[in-house]
């Protein structure tokens, strides 16, 4: 088992499949040497290279965390490395682009079933992974119809070895569904920090703890998570922006029956999280 | 020591008082006498009535946690009632119109500080209230010009005695202020929940969740303090939908050094919270 990119899902893969006897041999691939090592000290990973054509040299599955900017050229030195076999399996936060460009590579399609396990932290790195991060998390797989079904099988089974909850959908449908529940989320949090100066923090509490508290995540992940999905991420501005506009116009004219209307949907909504599973 | 409407806030005085020892007689009032039995159940009041004027018949301290929208009547009817030594102060989320109410009435402003503990839940009753929801919380007294010295000194000692880190600053200041650090990100939350169709909620994750939490809060509650003020919620959200136009301004032309910086800034920010207390 290959896992390119050692940061905080790449450890927590590592930290899940040690842990459950998931894979014989975990094998760490990474263009920084001490961060590998850290993620074997730490227990992540078995053994580690630098060297990405060695590392997946004998893997039968290889899954790719690295940024969405690198992603492509990583999931596609796999394919391109590993035994004819390989399954790889990515856990990006885009999808569309990502699953595009892998298929127009015939070595990349034969061997690839996109994947996006939803579970994350603001926190960063190996030292915040957890072998629990996906116990009951949600997982998108994101088959197409050039996906080859035995792959499509054997990644299913791979995310749910780690303890996901397994969704399937089209990458684009990925993609929308993703702007709404996760990266408009982050805008969110991210306006709300910048719009409340520091110095009144002392008299914040918890409405703003909570509701900027990914707004702690790094930025160059989140700039290139929103440019990956522009399209989505502007649609779902679009419907925040909607549902402000009508806050607004309810206080602008003081209507006390539009403004308890409007917080009780909101209400509602909130309300129903978290679904209950099966 | 009464406690006039036993909720959350109220609820939670009356278990810190009792904990600590701040008063030797704790009397509840509301118009909800099962809540009011509720309360002492609990332990959060020794005693209970739903006729204020008996309740603070020999209080030294009326302590007021009604809803803002019927708060200036109750701290009026305790101010009224009670003997001439009493000191009244609220914990009203908003103080500019609270206070400038109570001040033009002669009993009123002889005997109240304004405060707002801002300690809060988006789960509302005393069933939810514990002793230590205002243990190093910050809590912000507004007095004014007319406020009397000996009832600001007492005031002072009421609410540090309950576990608060103490402001000091004038009504208008608190509004201003708290309309970024509380409301705002009250109605961010909300407009959050409202934009997330209920259906994609099975992939939402840890960003929903916690950027969407207070939405649950009690909608005549919110519409109240939305209303009470006014000006500068909606100068507050403008700050914010300035900050939502920045980032879209950036993703529609796709400019990456753009995004950066305006999540670096909002990062910047976050990073300061929770200030360090001396």
């Amino acid at each position: 088992m290959a896992i390119v990119g050692v940061g905080l899902i790449g450890g927590s893969i590592g930290l899940a499949l040690r842990a459950r006897g998931g894979a014989a041999r975990v094998v760490g691939i990474d263009r920084d040497g001490a961060r590998l090592e850290e993620a074997r000290r730490l227990g992540a990973v078995d053994d580690w290279t630098t060297d990405p054509g060695e590392g997946v040299a004998s893997a039968e599955v290889a899954v790719v965390c690295t940024p969405v900017d690198r992603i492509v050229g990583d999931i596609l030195a796999a394919a391109g490395s590993g035994p004819a076999s390989i399954l790889v399996t990515d856990a990006g936060s885009t999808k569309r682009r990502i699953v595009a460009a892998v298929e127009a590579d015939p070595r990349g399609r034969a061997a690839f079933v996109g994947a996006h396990p939803i579970a994350g932290s603001e926190r960063q790195g190996v030292a915040n992974a957890r072998a629990d991060l996906f116990e009951g998390r949600a997982c998108v797989v994101t088959p197409t119809p050039r996906t080859p079904p035995d792959r499509l099988a054997r990644a299913r089974a791979f995310w749910l070895g780690l303890g996901c909850r397994l969704f399937e959908v089209d990458p684009e449908g990925h993609d929308d569904r993703l702007a709404l529940t996760s990266h408009l989320p982050h805008v969110v949090a991210a306006a709300l920090a910048a719009a409340v100066p520091p110095d009144l923090l002392p008299m914040a509490a918890g409405a703003y703890r909570d509701g900027t508290r990914v707004a702690g995540a790094d930025p160059a992940l989140w700039a290139g998570i929103f440019r990956e999905n522009r399209g989505p991420v502007l649609a779902a501005l679009g419907q925040f922006e909607a549902q402000l506009a009508a806050f607004r116009a309810a206080l602008e004219v003081d209507d006390p029956d539009a403004l308890l209307a409007w917080w009780d949907a909101a209400r509602s909504h909130r309300l129903r999280f978290p679904p209950a599973h099966p």
